[in-house]
């Protein structure tokens, strides 16, 4: 096997580092006047903006043993992007920061990049800036997203009403299974190196952990069919999390029915095996990036219309609490466990 | 003395670190619709947007052996809005994201985001969102900066014309001794900690390494003089590579006169009692948050009137190089040799 070429970052310098970087990057949207190349992207707002921010860090949100460097490029956008639309807004800028460590080659932020690109371009989003530096340890990913809509449009969080439909795009817990299956794979090889890692069977789970997908598709269903939901939030920290958060700012309960939260074969499967209560991928796992959202009731024939759109559920009033109603017929609590990464760390 | 409360992260979890922090934010631009609590702050935005990103990445941008947390929070904005004000536009919003290690506790936080939040109250900005997140090792600080301006009167880096004459604000090289010293001092510690660290009689090349501010004063004075800069970038780099930045995108020589570079008397004194030219300091220096621009010839009484910017060389064809006329009569090419952390790192 011919040996990677490696270039050392101290070779080129940041801003040898990011001409490199930026060559062949080319803006598409007429509000987006100046990117890269100065103080500041300049940005000639149409709508009214949305603007989101988050923060990877290895060995935190992702382990590079088992993540290529270009997904962990595209999921850094994509997590960004799905704020963007769980705002019901059209995403059209990015600037991405990024933090490494020596170890890294040019190549491998090269690398990093061509998964931003392909973001950018699937998505279309304009890279408009960025700043990139040396870290003493390990690669941190900083990126910001910024979104445009109506006024009128834009959806929050705290907007939910009692009598709502309580949806969900997609399936749940799927990245949550892939997470945990590469993460057995990982210890089986560190276990015994010669092992071969066996992820046959498993590319639906493992690729919505590696490379997942933002509900692009969702919002243009709502722009189409003039669906407006009441309230939206984007699922990436599990679905009893989200469910707590729309819940607690719209200052109402809610009903969440077992029996119609979607989760697909494989993960239903694979959490058996794994010996897991397959809801429990759903309402904790996290990183789907599904939009939550609800919707007036005269709009249930509406969204019936979107194949992959399952109604959960219903908004109550607050008194009534937050309730899993469940398959057997008993009603739960709805407790937020989601993913926390300052509660996990010790 | 009393022993300092310590709250450990872990035991708060993200929401409600975040709830901790964000009491008491209020948001005071009417362009600020929405700020922290969505998936996305919602701006309104009134004018030409401008947005710019950078990371601070502990060990690389910071010492905090030397560097008090509520500093760090101050110069984390500071840095940024610099970037904004380099366009000539006005910083609006904030988004700050930390990621940190449990070494710290909630406490540590708490003034980290003091120091953002005064430089809030200061610089007029809105903290509207951001990101909370644990770290494997040590400190990371993401901040990005919104600002606005109409479109005419953005200022970008690549319209400096032959004949302008190229100007200053502030003094460079301060900074930079400032962090000599500093790391001194560290040195001294590390190797008899039961030596007294003297800074006494440095606080204004200190204060101007760990609190520095941005040049909003100058914008002001931009707008109230019917200025704009024909091209401007801020010194955060060093003299020379702001300078070259500055050439190369115009296209433009330029002659840069030795007498006219601004230093205190400070800067002066403490290079020469380490050793170093004091042209050095405000050429490679960097960290100064000045702002280097340049104006047509007839704006020079404008200028004038103003106590603090130097007029310090002029715009020459691009034929011409880009020169130092030294004090004893020379001509020496400028070359590059701001600080650049990823050529710095080993």
């Amino acid at each position: 096997m011919e040996k990677a070429k490696r270039t050392e970052i101290s070779s080129l310098g940041e801003f040898g580092l990011i001409d490199r970087i930026t060559q062949n990057i080319e803006l598409h949207h007429t509000s987006s006047i100046k990117g890269i190349g100065d103080d500041a992207a300049i940005i000639e707002a149409e709508k009214t903006q949305v603007v989101t921010t988050d923060i990877l860090v290895e060995g935190i949100h992702f382990d590079l043993v088992y993540t290529p460097l270009k997904h962990l490029g595209y999921k850094s956008v994509i997590v960004n992007l799905s704020d963007v639309y769980a705002m019901n807004a059209i995403p059209k800028q990015i600037l991405v920061s990024i933090a490494i460590s020596n170890r890294f080659s040019v190549e491998a932020i090269e690398e990093i990049y061509e998964g931003v690109k392909l973001a950018c371009k699937k998505y279309k989003v304009d890279l408009v800036g960025g700043d990139t530096t040396a870290s003493q340890k390990g690669l941190i990913i900083n990126v910001v997203a910024i979104g445009e809509q109506e006024r009128t449009k834009i959806v929050q969080r705290n907007t939910a009403k009692e009598g709502d439909l309580l949806c969900v795009s997609g399936d749940l817990g799927a990245a949550y299974m892939g997470l945990t299956l590469l993460q057995r794979e990982k210890q089986v090889f560190l276990n015994a190196p010669e092992a071969s890692i066996d992820l046959a069977g498993n590319d639906f789970i493992v690729g919505k952990q590696l490379k997942p997908e933002a509900r692009k598709d969702v919002i243009e269903f709502f722009a189409e069919h003039q669906i407006i939901p009441t309230s939206m939030i984007d699922v990436s920290d599990g679905l009893s999390s989200e469910i707590m958060h729309l819940c607690k700012q719209s200052n109402v309960g809610c009903q969440l029915n077992e029996e119609h939260v979607p989760i697909a074969e494989e993960t239903y499967n694979k959490a058996l095996e794994f010996g897991i209560d397959p809801i429990n991928c759903a309402l904790s796992g996290g990183e789907d990036y599904e939009l939550l959202f609800t919707i007036a009731a005269e709009d249930r024939t509406k969204v019936k219309q979107h194949p992959d759109i399952s109604i959960i559920g219903e908004i109550l009033d607050a008194n009534l609490g937050v309730k899993l109603f469940t398959k057997g017929g008993n009603y739960h609590d709805i407790i937020s466990l989601g993913w926390n990464s300052l509660k996990d760390e010790d």
